[in-house]
């Protein structure tokens, strides 16, 4: 890792207005990063940055994560081919929260269940209770094919 | 609260593919919840919502959260007026975050400094460190009118 990060500052005009990325990283040393497609600006997915992650999106261009379930980074699309081409990064106004503007190489597919996007389900109140019907069901590729057989 | 939510099935088939709404709560009660423009998919920020907060969202059809900060619920927009009417609300395949597509009141204001979005700084490197620079400075609103001077 070559970007250094320095600690967020405690003067809050200096950290919503300031000119330096300073990401208050939490107790595990993780951003949220939200992911939209750069064309229309569909959310693709929610995932989480170290500052490893995050200098080595910054420095490559190319969307890496911090996996809390391996705990290792994650070149997202290593895999299924779906590499993400990161077009612009905004930060938030406290500097929690990072917003990745990507363009989706391969199956243009972010979910693992081949799907253009993890939010594919709709959530509403049926008789109720609160219920998801599917908002999008194409499947872009088979996961068996790419991440193999469970 | 009138909703209950199940727990999360342990059957991953059932959790990325069932229709019953049962969110991922982590250990503090949360989830992430990501908010979009209706209109034009604009990021415009991200907050926490325990049960109580997306059992209110759901059954009001207005933004509710967790405020972290203040420990406890946060009907964003109850100072500033921009209340936000929810069009859509989706969930992702692990149940773990929730994507709401709402439509702004007041100012069409949602983040604190005035701003229409939180995300309203660029990051990139300039000679070698993360910098940031506004993408985004008009005001709809001044905050020292709306929250009082500081």
């Amino acid at each position: 890792m070559t970007l250094e990060f320095q600690p967020p500052s405690r003067d809050k005009l200096e950290l919503e207005e300031g000119m330096a990325l300073t990401p208050k990283f939490d107790d595990q040393g993780l951003v949220t990063a939200v992911v939209t497609d750069a064309r229309d600006g569909e959310l693709l997915m929610i995932a989480h940055m170290n500052a490893e992650a995050l200098s080595l999106t910054l420095e490559t261009g190319i969307g890496h994560y911090y996996s809390r379930s391996r705990s290792k980074i994650w070149k997202k699309g290593e895999s299924s081919g779906n590499l993400q081409s990161v077009k612009e990064i905004r930060v938030d106004c406290d500097q929690d929260a990072i917003w990745l503007k990507v363009e989706v190489a391969g199956h243009d597919a972010t979910c693992h269940t081949g799907r253009r996007s993890c939010f594919y389900r709709r959530a509403s109140i049926v008789d109720g209770k609160a219920g998801l019907e599917v908002a999008d069901d194409h499947r872009h590729f088979d996961p068996a094919d790419i991440y193999g057989k469970k």
